[in-house]
């Protein structure tokens, strides 16, 4: 790896003509597909885009407005309109504000036109979605990644940095935490050794840290919990948040002690098949495609009905979005998309094995975000 | 006050008849209101009904179905089902799991029907309610707050008395904060201090602090910074979060040292306009009748235009929900409603003043949750 792991660098801020950049080419994909623009709600959308990101998405709306031919427009609350123009991005957009006796809708719709059909964030509520609909009859909605799937899933370069050091960030967690003692611990003393070296190398946001011990791993939705690790049991560590705004999330299955046999095979599965997860990434394969290749190597062992999840899911701005590695999902893999495969295995009662490194699509395949050895590591 | 103010005592914890109850109670006022149902999102409509907080909102579908005649029914991603199983609701509705590959959408269409209006959770992800108005074109939505504003709006006793509770910890703290030195420390250190008083007195989240001192008081959106409190500092205290679940939400102004006689003058303008927002609420008022009282004081003393924000919101599973005390709002005020008066005046540049109580609306008038003393304090 080339990015310091120990996060002391900081990258070279995004600067206002990079927020302009990202919106206009927001603009210009919306007006290709045919849409009358994007709007975008206080989320990883609108931080994305601008850089700015309102103490809590709330009943008042906060909306940005992106359409082809027009300089981008923030709708914001007076109350928030200071906050709003110290965003980095502020500079590339105009911020309209509206006092708690105006209405917000009216002055949006305004902005939108009485016909066409507009991207809008995942997460807008549904409160403003209703009110512009009823008072736009009009005009047509889609989900942002319905309409435009590619919008924050193909990453630049300055993204990719981030995307990288975050990565071996975790990676130099991992490698910490195998010298910390396991067994005789609790499940939440491992995970708060995680969150302390997340934050030791950088992160400045812990979004999870899951410690699966004994038939815990055997529920992926499990976080931590109060249960003592005994020598003996499988471990899955599952753990990441953001670091300098993006994300990073890595699995290891460790083992206290020496592993079964059966352990041992289950856990070579789960390598071989995130393998070929991994090995089915390059420019044009589809998203379901490295669902397939992953889950074609579990369901061969026999294991198929305890690969009870999608493959992966995209990774960025937050630790969790599209693309879905998943059945059905066709989107093609471009260039610059960061997304995990983390391949599973799920015994109830008995134990678990997730093995999830964050992989890049490259011109020529893909490259992993997470180095760290994924063979079975024995703790004490 | 009769409620424990050092948040020792527990309240009688909700159980499945309770939340068996409100959402019997959401479906019957759907019907009784011509809806065909309430579509309720992750988040307060969600824990209020039935006690489940999932960890986050996501792209996974999560969504509570109630309809008039048919048991409640939880939609949720397979891997949160056990979560959704443990709720305390869980008994009064029938758990509908999907798994990654399966479509969640078709899963609930076939739970809403081809026809009729739904009333949707104001916070409902726009993709969710997007894929929901596409499937079912013969279905129309309108957000909960609009379809059903009284839905969480009108508190029963077991409510009132977990809002009471979380006042008169909110009372203690500002009582306990008088005490301490404001000159020479930032604004971060007094916040640090106020969230740290009131988990002493049992919230176990603190949602606000805010400390505006000197100019920074005259932006109502300003939370805490660096600037260092001095003496002759007015300082705009506002703080709250949840004891037990519910809501606190209560702001003085105070003055390090002696304050000039304008800034006497502003507070008590602010003072007797809170006081005249509280003589407004009784049965029968509309929310803006609360709005105007306040106004009005502030208005004849010319400070109008230095109000520059709605008089009073709802508090209940959230510090911050309708109604809203605000000039267009004619929603009737009902016994066992809880809401905010808190009007303020705000001097760019100079100093800000803000009182507020959280009052509940009762038979014959409104009662305070908060009993602090209003008058300007004079702190060290």
């Amino acid at each position: 790896m080339t990015s310091p792991a120990a996060g002391t660098g900081r990258p070279v801020p995004f600067t206002a003509d990079d927020y302009r950049a990202r919106m206009a080419r927001a603009a210009g994909a919306a007006d290709a597909a045919g849409l009358a623009g994007v709007l975008v709600a206080p989320g990883p959308d609108l931080v994305h885009l601008t850089g700015y990101r309102p103490t809590a998405a709330t009943e008042r709306l906060t909306l940005l407005v992106l359409r082809a031919g027009h300089d981008p427009v923030l709708v914001v609350p007076a109350l928030e309109a200071a906050d709003a123009e110290r965003a980095v991005g502020a500079p590339a957009f105009t911020v309209r504000d509206w006092t708690d006796a105006a209405d917000p809708y009216a002055l949006s719709a305004g902005l939108l036109g009485d016909t066409g059909r507009f991207a809008v964030s995942d997460n807008a509520w549904a409160l403003h979605l209703l009110a512009l609909q009823q008072l736009l009859p009009g005009t047509a909605y889609a989900s942002l990644t319905a309409a435009l799937p590619m919008l924050r899933a193909v990453k630049d370069t300055a993204e990719l940095e981030r995307l990288a050091a975050a990565g071996a960030a975790a990676d130099a967690t991992y490698e910490r935490i195998l010298k910390v003692r396991f067994s005789g611990r609790r499940e939440t003393d491992v995970a708060a050794d995680l969150a302390s070296l997340l934050r030791e190398y950088g992160h400045e946001q812990v979004d999870f840290t899951v410690v699966g011990s004994g038939p815990n791993g055997a529920n992926p939705h499990h976080e931590a919990g109060e249960r003592t690790i005994e020598r003996g049991d499988m471990v899955v560590l599952d753990f990441g948040g953001l670091k300098h705004g993006y994300g990073s999330d890595t699995s290891r299955t460790v083992h206290v002690g020496e592993p079964t046999a059966e352990e041992q095979r289950v856990h070579d599965i789960v390598r071989e098949a995130q393998e070929a997860g991994f090995r089915a990434v390059r420019p044009g394969a589809a998203c379901q495609d490295v669902d397939r290749a992953a889950r074609a190597v579990i369901t061969e062992f026999g294991y198929g009905e305890r690969f009870i999840h999608r493959t992966g899911h995209g990774i960025g701005v937050t630790t969790h979005e599209p693309p879905y590695m998943i059945e059905g999902e066709e989107q093609p893999l471009v260039p610059g998309m960061c997304f995990s495969v983390e391949p599973g295995i799920y015994l109830p009662g008995r134990f678990g094995v997730r093995i999830e490194d964050i992989v890049t699509v490259t011109e020529d395949g893909g490259r992993r975000l997470n180095t760290t050895p994924r063979e079975l590591a024995v703790v004490e």
